[in-house]
């Protein structure tokens, strides 16, 4: 537990919770400012049909221009076979696939059974090994559902399970709707670690819904958990509507991490001022997390 | 780690940090509803000058009024002997005294050195011990100071002894500036538990000031901690404003701690009505917290 990698995920999932479309210069220089800041993978967009998102429309030269930042790990989401097959063609160095964990979620979602996501996600693992890019599997809803309510941890290790024979190259357990608690975060990554092997599942997607998604980190990094989802400003949470559902904030889990002595090569002040990048191309929208606000502490060295 | 004591302190820390007045009313019903709702500890006030502190002049009323309430154990905050009279006289099941780590601060906000702060303790483990009130000694600033910066963990070690050598009953470490993070705080507690004994530091006091207080109560939990202070709605915090500092917020941690099947004796929905009481009687004023906007999730079972 020294180093941790923080993968921003704000230009996908950030992003397609607002309804304003930000330009793609300011996507470009939020990307380019995170990199300089020391991130090392960024989420740069998703592979869904334009007409359904018109905000991810430019996610193919996101990735063209995150390509030519040296270092980044450049990461997009797909939602089935066609869009991995953009991804691929754009040149991302990884890509995920959401697998809801609730059927009823992926039936109203994105209308495929649990046994049509598993289909796909073998089609995808075929493209990606062919072209040689690495692919996750996400499994979403996995701490409850807002439409099935709680779900079974036995159906998340059996499906777990699953993807991974269907060819997913590493999985991630998500908290799509901001259901977990620490206890159940510390449960199901063992649980699933047991069943699949501990190095298959190295990422937590979590988000601050009911204001636990720091202890929940928390709890994953307790169980070997070394990669975090989080999003600048946790952008795309509203506290107002119900079922806010924000990603965790960037600035408050690298300060958080970096204060408990977890090396992630990312430069807080620096990670701060990005933020301004939001502020002035989002005017309005709100942006969460306390350490922007209360500053760092006293002699606290970055 | 079954039972939890969440000790409400909004009607004392709270509100001290927030320039308008609560009617005395609006107090009671609050205090009364969190009774209502189960909370079996409440810090009604602070027994500090009327002049220094207008909000807190009607304390000595508010412990009698909530003496009433069944089963609800009436604690109040005491800077001195002179306060520690006023709140053996006026009632109180328990009192404490915040004992700053930073010497640095404790001069320039109470004008003691730590000899003289020892010698105050002491006196006031008198005064509780003949009157038979519980006297709780709390290590401010114990994870870092606003003036002196890091506060180094064996001046804490040594002054905790030292609280204990001069009566104090009961421990707590205070994170009064929000600078703690979880390997800190699993650190410091298990260094003054070893150094006092177990059953003398029970209690954590945390703010949420950079985001990490729920994620810093999970690893006191982990540690042994059995009491958890916490503000209803955040309040007295303030994201605008340099070093802001509102405790953790009640809804919040109460979600976390029922979630993860450790039992508070509190009825959650019930607690989040309560919370209408601070929108009406201070109206405008900033709540937190998420779990009220976000509401509970489907088939929770509080």
């Amino acid at each position: 537990m020294t180093s941790i990698l923080v993968s921003e995920v704000g230009p996908r999932d950030g992003l397609q919770s607002i309804d304003r479309i930000m330009p793609l210069a300011a996507k470009k220089a939020w990307i380019a400012a995170e990199a300089a800041a020391g991130v090392r993978e960024i989420e740069v967009g998703s592979f869904v049909p334009a007409s359904l998102l018109p905000q991810m429309a430019d996610t193919a030269e996101l990735v063209a221009f995150a390509r030519t930042l040296p270092g980044l790990n450049v990461v997009a989401l797909v939602p089935n076979a066609k869009g991995a097959m953009r991804a691929v063609e754009a040149g991302v160095h990884g890509m995920s696939i959401p697998f809801s964990m609730s059927e009823t979620h992926s039936l109203s979602n994105v209308r495929k059974s649990h046994a049509d996501m598993i289909n796909e996600i073998a089609v995808i693992a075929g493209l990606a090994r062919a072209a040689d890019v690495h692919f996750a599997v996400s499994l979403s809803t996995a701490f409850g559902c807002t439409i099935e309510g709680p779900i079974a941890e036995d159906a998340v290790v059996r499906l777990a399970e699953a993807a991974v024979k269907a060819g997913a190259m590493e999985l991630s357990l998500s908290d799509t709707t901001g259901y977990g608690n620490p206890a159940q975060v510390k449960r199901l990554v063992r649980r699933v670690k047991a069943a699949v092997g501990a190095d298959m599942l190295t990422t937590l997607h979590l988000h601050n819904t009911r204001g636990l998604g720091l202890a929940n980190a928390l709890a994953g990094l307790e169980e070997g958990i070394t990669t975090l989802d989080a999003s600048l400003g946790g952008l795309g949470g509203c506290p107002y509507a119900p079922g806010a559902s924000g990603n965790i904030v960037t600035e408050d889990l690298v300060f958080m991490l970096q204060a408990m002595g977890i090396e992630t090569g990312i430069n807080l002040p620096k990670l701060l001022m990005v933020r301004e990048i939001l502020v002035e191309s989002l005017p309005g929208e709100s942006l969460y997390g306390f350490t922007p606000d209360a500053g760092l502490p006293l002699g606290f060295i970055s």
